[in-house]
């Protein structure tokens, strides 16, 4: 996608960019139900201010290579193996946000039965934001964990090879006043898309976000680009990255070598040049907290643990500490409102999608 | 305890290390199946080179309390709740350790019934290194997850005061041919030890390891100990160390919140100099893999996967790319065979116990 340096934002209505993004995806035979599930993910990543998951990913992610069958449009989830706290579901390289959506609920109907649950999935596709599969749980008054790996950008310590994927962590849990905690992060230190926002601006990024070509740290994002990669949380060893290098695998230990999916180089990226399924594994899981107290003593004692947080005293020159998700939360309901800002070269993007399917375009510019 | 700016090590054989914890702690009422729980959690520390939580920590978190009835040295773990994949214990102020191998038993055995579950403990106390819990699912075929909160030490992104533990992660998988996979860390970017040693060696520490007391970071050690904190993995928010306090708040929902334990500051430091029970909460899980696949096919998968990220492509200057817990597993086989070096102060330490507590000395020296 080209782009100027300052990228212009247009706000538009989230209902209507929603609607939009569904007509499109029926249009290559994406059944109107799972249409509805998938824009409403996208959609949902905008909202909550996480653009590089959103609907600037609808072609290059998933439109492209739906409309040259690489992923299939009809998403048939199928049972694998399951026992009543642990089951395995195959998407048949279907739509991620299906089969994320569709594990994530038979997770929490076992959660339910017996406590706790975990669902692994494989031969999936890029699922979008973790958190919104995680967030499912709350208003079941359930905590829930979604973790997905990912084609490898990253390297691993003493590596310099991109191997590691920026793999996924999110743990969603309910409060009573407050918003709920919801953490949602790759375990890189940052995405891909920050560095390449600052190769556009041709400004050096911060020490230890990426190593180049040698696996040492740089500022130069080309380097980090081309040749070399991000670093794991943490940074390089001397600030302890093998712990975002450790968190990493564990992501991928459960979310793709236990399902049966994809693992490391073997994730495919959706651009694969090559045309590969993606394999894509993601792994879910529920704790029913009515199992442990009554959900509304824990909502009270998550708000006491929120507030003893952000009461606490501040970095000098800063004036709010934030929970996980916060920022988000208050991004949703800012832009639920005023509309949703929208890259207006992938606002073009879309214009040009609903010409050749023949979908109306719904804004009035 | 006081301690030259190098200290000297003196090698012990790790079973009569294990032998005399063990009769020092049935000197103080431990029952003999309880202390020999707990001086092999401590012993292994030492053997897996985690000294931070070995047989120096004996007297500081466990003997001194235990001496004064602070710690009741009769776990006696209570289940308040329980439902086939989640339950809750009660440690009534018990010993971590004794609680942490009753808890994952019970987890390991549910697990095996509907192939997943968790556990959460309530009043409990510092257990020891994470990963002796998680480890314990490996003999199984299945994969462990063992979470602990812990006293206050690090300090939120944007906050400056000590108000989040160094909250710890510990997963374990089981491989065929290679090590497991024992992924067992603090969330903070490095334990308070690693700093106390630069003071000492008034040494300048590295950036991006703690702050000072105005929230900055700050290379000063004695900034970081007295009115400073730890920052969590990933340092300043720059550099992502929002992410390391985020996972260190699911571990102390998890494990604090969810469990009815303490949280934040309401885990009380071992040498709480009001006494008070630390109430620390841990979080405990259990996968089965036969639940999802042949475990034989599951052990070749991670053998591959430890075999590509050994065999990727090393950083400039480096030889080896380690996977989580294989420095561990190496120093345990080097020391089960050599030794294990224990500080010459903390054997003086463990002299004194002896000696006041009528354990006869076991050593040649």
């Amino acid at each position: 996608m080209a782009e100027a340096t300052q990228p212009v934002y247009i706000r538009v209505d989230a209902v209507t960019l929603k609607e939009v993004v569904k007509r499109i995806l029926e249009r290559v035979e994406v059944p109107p139900d799972q249409a509805e599930i998938i824009a409403d993910v996208l959609v949902r990543a905008d909202l909550r201010g996480i653009e590089s998951h959103g609907v600037q990913r609808l072609n290059t992610y998933y439109l492209n290579r739906l409309r040259v069958g690489r992923i299939s449009p009809r998403t048939e989830v199928t049972v694998v193996r399951r026992t009543p706290a642990l089951a395995v579901l195959d998407a048949n390289n279907g739509m991620g946000q299906v089969a994320g959506v569709r594990a994530m609920t038979m997770c929490l109907e076992m959660a339910k039965q017996v406590g706790a649950a975990a669902v692994v999935v494989r031969n999936s596709n890029h699922y979008g934001i973790a958190g919104y599969y995680a967030m499912m749980a709350l208003p079941h008054d359930m905590i829930g964990i979604s973790l997905t790996n990912s084609q490898p950008l990253a390297i691993p310590t003493y590596g310099r090879k991109r191997i590691i994927g920026t793999n996924a962590i999110s743990v969603a849990a309910p409060a009573g006043e407050e918003r709920p905690f919801v953490l949602d992060m790759a375990t890189s230190v940052v995405p891909i898309g920050r560095i390449e926002v600052f190769a556009r601006r041709k400004e050096k990024v911060p020490p230890h976000w990426g190593a180049d070509e040698t696996g040492k740290a740089t500022d130069e994002p080309e380097r980090i680009l081309h040749g070399g990669g991000l670093f794991p949380l943490g940074g390089p060893a001397e600030t302890s990255g093998y712990k975002g290098y450790g968190l990493s695998g564990v992501v991928d230990i459960l979310s793709g070598v236990l399902s049966g999916a994809g693992f490391l180089t073997h994730v495919f990226p959706p651009s694969d040049p090559q045309g590969r399924p993606s394999n894509v594994g993601h792994f879910f899981a529920a704790l029913d907290i009515a199992a442990v107290m009554p959900p509304a003593e824990f909502k009270t004692r998550l708000d006491q643990f929120i507030r003893e947080l952000k009461e606490s005293p501040k970095e000098q020159g800063q004036d709010r500490i934030f929970l996980a998700g916060e920022k988000e939360f208050e991004a949703e309901e800012e832009r639920a409102r005023y509309g949703v800002p929208v890259n207006a070269a992938v606002l073009e993007e879309i214009r040009t999608n609903c010409r050749e399917l023949d979908v109306p375009w719904p804004f009035p510019f």
